[in-house]
């Protein structure tokens, strides 16, 4: 069984090893691949508006965030970002934590979610944010410098809440 | 005449009475129209990489700031505001920084030149992007609550360097 709960200030010590791999690798987020521990923080939980882990017996195998994605005007549509650890890929992990970002999203009062940054060599996302309701509203050339690839593009995400 | 220099830390007195009412009226930037001038300092000009002012003997008419658009792998691609005071509008004093701005974007050693948030609404700027060299390669859905026109789409505009 797997539990979504809000992630308390004690989590983070149990997400940022899930973070730090990824942000390490320098392949799918937009983030300084060196970020100390302190920063990660304030990406994850304190600009967020919320945070969230999800657990099974194993512990914590995933998380994500939602945040207000522009202030003023455009504070009705969020940003969402996810990790799952590598030990619990190919588990539907990912789609399960974007389902409940979607409900939580709601819930907070959103009326649309948008991902600002994914890559178009990230298939795997691609096709999991599509079958999840999002459409590519934008393509943004030679984004990303890739550590593999070189350039690639990146995709702007969209769906209605 | 007409100059662009690089803004000092003294500057920024001049600066914010026209990011005020910019921001104040609420249709154009995704900032909160409450904006103190303490975070409109952090936004336009600690968080900037670079911002110029531009001066004419009736003193500074005009702002802009560059920053890097994303971190990590995105880093290549850099973000512009600019800002035209209202008693110096239709002089071309816009085209003029964003001019200005990329022949400063390329010294810097940025790639391509993005704006991530520009309202349909604002057919002037549009228009003038366009003529600038930017596509548009993003059109997000009601992206604004504008005050007078209820929601607005915002576009993502590009142009390599």
């Amino acid at each position: 069984m797997m539990e979504i709960r809000a992630a308390g200030p004690d989590d983070f010590d149990l997400i940022w090893p899930m973070l730090r791999d990824v942000f390490r690798a320098g392949d799918t987020y937009a983030v300084d691949p060196r970020i100390s521990k302190a920063k990660a923080h304030a990406y994850w939980m304190t600009q967020a508006r919320a945070t969230y882990v999800a657990e099974t017996d194993a512990g914590v195998v995933g998380t994500y965030y939602i945040k207000t994605n522009q202030p003023g005007g455009g504070a009705h549509i969020c940003n969402c970002g996810y990790i799952v650890s590598p030990v619990a890929r190919g588990q539907g992990i990912a789609a399960m934590l974007c389902a409940h970002s979607q409900d939580e999203a709601r819930r907070l009062g959103y009326q649309a979610m948008q991902f600002n940054f994914v890559l178009a060599s990230n298939d795997g996302a691609v096709r999991l944010w599509h079958r999840l309701g999002f459409e590519t509203v934008g393509t943004i050339p030679d984004a990303f410098a890739h550590p593999q690839q070189g350039l690639v593009d990146a995709y702007v995400m969209y769906r209605r809440l």
